[in-house]
């Protein structure tokens, strides 16, 4: 594949940045990287795993020259990022992020950036528990979604740059308004990781009063949920205050159902929780034949040794 | 490995029995295994696929003569099978169970079972989101726990004759008794799997309004959780109307959790947020060391091709 970009500086150097970095070498997408992270530790860890061609101690000499710039930094910090790089851009060039929430990253950015400058949002629907330079791999992005949020009138051209690259680098790649991306990760995300987090805080507190047994016998189902709230807390703040709106509304919705289960419970009305749980069966079949998981028992886990 | 029980009968043909099975096949741990479903389509399908020595059309030939009898049912019907096959079980035989509740199975099937057999309770924590006689396989059980739930005075040579059978099939066993078994289980399985039953039977309603992209962005996150509210329903459904009072009790716990983490995203206190995140990060690290789970990311799931 032909280079997209001759220069592409990634600002924040955590799963995302990194897993973008190694898909970008994969395909061969991009001239030269450049990176910045914002703690020296992250930098030199970078610089002794190969990760970006040159690892900068300066946003103003990351993004210098740079044809794409991607903003990889929590949602809570993209406007100061934004404010501190704005005047280093070269003219023309487009600056992308990769942030979970995009009306907000779009209203704190978009203001910032000089007359002349692409602003492409975007938001690859891809991660996993492990967050740090060292988490990134190639293969992050193979078949699963990027989504382009573009602001009316973007440059046409330039979206399609954008959309070369992301495809390159193994993504599906769709374009959303931002109210409806919104809302849609509120239900596919960010409600399901309050959620998670707040059943393993939950056990935590019991932890205390039962041993560990939590944790010995975690596999019956909850192990599942200290998967997702695993995941980086910093960034995991930053969507929740960034999109309260449409995460409050999915766990309004969520509360009267679980009150209503409990409530089935507790009448021991059986054919009411029968027919839920049968029809939630039926979205796993959806998403096994849309290709987003895999059929395979416990997600095909190996079983440890005992 | 020496066989423990010469014949083995297996009532009801599912995933924990059809993984009870080939896991006594591997390690050539029973004589003989006469096997029992409900349906004629699922002796149809044991037929086929060599699952049991013998299918068998009642239950009181498939526990003739058996040492031991394994109640593979869903907990609901546990009574009621108990009931029919009390006259036919062989004197000095052991009755045991596989069922997620302890409580409410050893009050309904305790009192039916005829003076001379030994009837100890057990639980494996293991499990996969399928279901039926096809979905069982040998390594179900290997490094999973399995609870012994004895009653007071029960025979110690037929607890630990039960014991090395689990043992034989890969488990790790230990002892634990009904009613902590239900809180603990509550915790780590009963709650989490309600919850995720809610957050599936939410999105399925919007996905009618968003037109499938729920399905089509499901790996955000959501993914995860539809998984396990594909498990069984009836079993499931028998699970939260036995065990009743300490599911509410946890569900009552995680609501007020999870109204304390909406009050703080509403008024943005981003400390109280991320001091929780963090806390919940440390609960998964407990889980990969004590080996019940993989420290690969999302859990080793292989990426789909494009």
């Amino acid at each position: 594949m032909p280079v997209i970009y001759e220069k592409v500086a990634l600002i924040g150097l955590g799963l995302i940045a990194s897993s973008m970095f190694w898909a970008m070498k994969r395909g061969g997408l991009a001239g030269h990287v450049s990176g910045f992270a914002r703690s020296a530790d992250t930098r030199d860890t970078a610089r002794e795993i190969g990760l970006c061609d040159e690892v900068c101690d300066s946003i103003a000499k990351t993004v210098k020259d740079a044809d794409l710039v991607v903003l990889c930094v929590p949602v809570g910090v993209m406007g100061s990022v934004a404010a501190e790089m704005a005047g280093y851009l070269k003219p023309g060039c487009t600056v992308t992020d990769v942030g979970s929430v995009k009306a907000d990253v779009i209203a704190q950015v978009g203001p910032l950036l000089p007359e002349g400058v692409h602003f492409i949002p975007a938001h690859p629907l891809a991660g996993t528990e492990h967050s740090g330079p060292r988490s990134g791999f190639a293969e992050l992005f193979d078949n699963r979604w990027c989504l382009l949020v573009p602001v009316p009138d973007t440059n046409a051209n330039a979206i399609s740059r954008l959309r070369n690259l992301w495809d390159g680098m193994g993504a599906n790649v769709e374009e959303m308004d931002a109210e409806h991306h919104d809302l849609v990760l509120a239900v596919t995300s960010h409600a399901p990781h309050l959620i998670a987090y707040t059943m393993v805080g939950v056990a935590d507190d019991l932890r205390r009063v039962t041993d560990s047994e939590v944790i010995k016998y975690s596999a019956a189902g909850f192990r599942d949920f200290t998967r997702i709230a695993a995941s980086d807390p910093t960034m995991w703040r930053d969507v929740f205050l960034t999109n309260k709106d449409a995460t409050l509304e999915i766990l309004g919705r969520f509360t009267e159902e679980l009150f209503a289960l409990q409530r089935a419970i507790r009448m021991g009305d059986g054919d009411h929780l029968h027919d839920y749980f049968t029809r939630t069966r039926a979205i796993r079949r959806g998403i096994i034949e849309a290709g987003q998981d895999t059929d395979a028992p416990n997600f095909g886990r190996q079983p440890g040794n005992k």
